[in-house]
């Protein structure tokens, strides 16, 4: 059986769980590596892949006899059959995040489960420590994001608007990664003071300020990554809140390691931001991978620690209303000793 | 008060229901026009929006007074405001099908719910049944996505592989309307033979079978569109094949009127196509508006009829396993006589 379903296995048999339903496909995927519409059923003694025609070729395409999964069409399966799957299973799992309440009354008439338990952690704990190849690719996604941003920085003139900044990094990803991690954000002047602008059709002025969030994809992985730059030179307020943001990230990185309290940290970036007079206006960051947003999410409600091999953003920013705003931002494994940005691009002022 | 919001108050006091929770963006966006995050409250004397920090700037200069909706920052709400939402109502509506169990419990917590109501199909069902305005939007995306189809014949060459195809019609969409609606399919050969085959680096040969499927968004709305064209001249099974799809395509664009029940439709077509030894092996179609796919769903399960205003699609397929694949799609409104197609371009056999 592959690794990921025997670990899963394990941590359900500590809770003593017998069976489970996986319907959220992005943990469908981490665990079988099939990217298709389907639900994975684990039962007692079996791991079944129930789908339709329009996949069936491609899912036995992908699966190997190691991964031990049988694959079953739904229209060959009788109401006896569903019946049958969870027969000897007590406790039965579900992904109480991602099923809606109308799926959970589904499965528990379908499936005549016993006691349908909420066990969407098992599978978020597995995927939030990475193993060395998500690593890498991860890595890798953030290296295209690094070479994408020094492309950006040749290409960018005034007279240019968002929209076509933002194309210009769709393309690159298309052609350099699996594309987009998620939409790019490119706002510049008074756009920039939203933390979610969605690109426009303004043109890029001398003295603007222009925050460009952007990620792409590799094997599945997301990298994520901001930086805010200038054109022509920056007024003081912008370089003083620019270097107050990138002091802030930066002490984040330092105190990141395993056995740090999330809280904490975005507890210190709040402290220092309201000492100057600013708010903290979003979350400090959240976890990447084969979702752009994953836990751990790092923020002041999250009282756990941080564990080697999670791979988090560190993203503080500052925004004045109508004005403009500043957001510095790096993918970062999580090591025993420290941290590692896995972005790698200049946080050095950046004036064009 | 706005009319949709008007409506759906009409609709809940038919089901007895003194207070709703719109979390769904689109249905949220549907009611009110905000394309942000937060959700919807309809208590018995107002409608309330919650938002946080990073969107009552943008919610603000959305709304105007005769929407009567106050909006509230998350922040800003205590506990006993949350008990006080819904005080004196019996029964409040939610949407099953969007809020997740683990969504559903907060709220029961949170709002200290009497008696919690699935009316998911209330805000669907003023969704199905679209205004002149919305029909003008999906028309405009329509007419978009002929052009671009146009546009397409000149640019296909041999040699150019699917993801530049696919990567055209990304642009075309983004400088002609508002970005794609879905990732474009674009399946050559043997590709085509899935049905959600996704561009690949494959190049375009001479005698291959191209089946695209694309649509884009304007002012929100969606059109969907799928035309199966040729690369010199087809096969003879290939052309078969061809003029059996477009032949119950046409079928359905004729049947298709207020009244008509959606079952009988799927079944017509999955009988023609098993006399001839083929399968219908997706739905027959579904609706297209703020969502690419959204109800009614046009298959052999949904027993209801079709109704004045529905916008939905008519796409039959045939999929020869391993060799080729023919599906032909077009958007379509219902009206009381009948059918018309807001996609307009050629069925005919496009031979490049």
């Amino acid at each position: 059986m592959n690794e990921r379903i025997q670990a899963l296995r394990h941590k359900m048999a500590g809770l003593d769980l017998q069976g489970m339903i996986i319907s959220n496909p992005v943990n469908v995927k981490y665990l079988t590596g099939i990217d298709a519409e389907g639900i994975l059923l684990l039962t007692r003694k079996e791991n079944i892949y129930i789908t339709d025609a329009r996949y069936t070729e491609y899912v036995a395409s992908t699966l190997t006899p190691f991964d031990e999964i049988v694959v079953d069409d739904q229209k060959n399966i009788s109401r006896d059959d569903y019946e049958n799957y969870f027969l000897f299973c007590e406790n039965v799992g579900f992904e109480e995040d991602y099923v809606t309440y109308a799926l959970y009354k589904e499965y528990m008439h379908k499936y005549k489960i016993n006691n349908f338990v909420e066990a969407t952690k098992l599978v978020e704990a597995l995927r939030m420590l990475k193993d060395d190849e998500e690593i890498k690719s991860v890595k890798t996604a953030c290296e295209i994001t690094d070479r994408c941003f020094k492309m950006l920085l040749e290409y960018i003139k005034p007279g240019m608007t968002e929209k076509q900044i933002a194309r210009k990094i769709h393309n690159y990803y298309m052609d350099n990664a699996e594309g987009e991690a998620f939409k790019a954000i490119v706002a510049s002047g008074e756009n920039s003071s939203k933390p979610h602008a969605i690109p426009t059709d303004r043109k890029i002025q001398n003295k603007d300020i222009i925050t460009i969030d952007m990620g792409c994809k590799f094997k599945g992985y997301c990298s994520d990554m901001t930086r805010t730059i200038f054109i022509g030179e920056p007024k003081k307020e912008q370089l003083y809140i620019y270097n107050l943001v990138l002091e802030n990230q930066e002490k984040v990185l330092n105190e990141i390691k395993e056995g740090q309290n999330i809280k904490h940290l975005a507890k210190m970036i709040e402290n220092n931001f309201s000492d100057k007079g600013y708010t903290l206006v979003h979350s400090l960051g959240h976890g990447v991978g084969l979702e752009i947003h994953e836990k751990p999410f790092i923020n002041m409600k999250n009282d756990n620690l941080l564990k080697e091999n999670m791979i988090i953003t560190d993203e503080p920013g500052i925004y004045v209303t109508g004005n403009f705003g500043v957001r510095i931002e790096d993918t970062v494994l999580v090591t025993k000793q420290g941290s590692i940005s896995l972005t790698e691009s200049t946080k050095e002022c950046i004036i064009i």
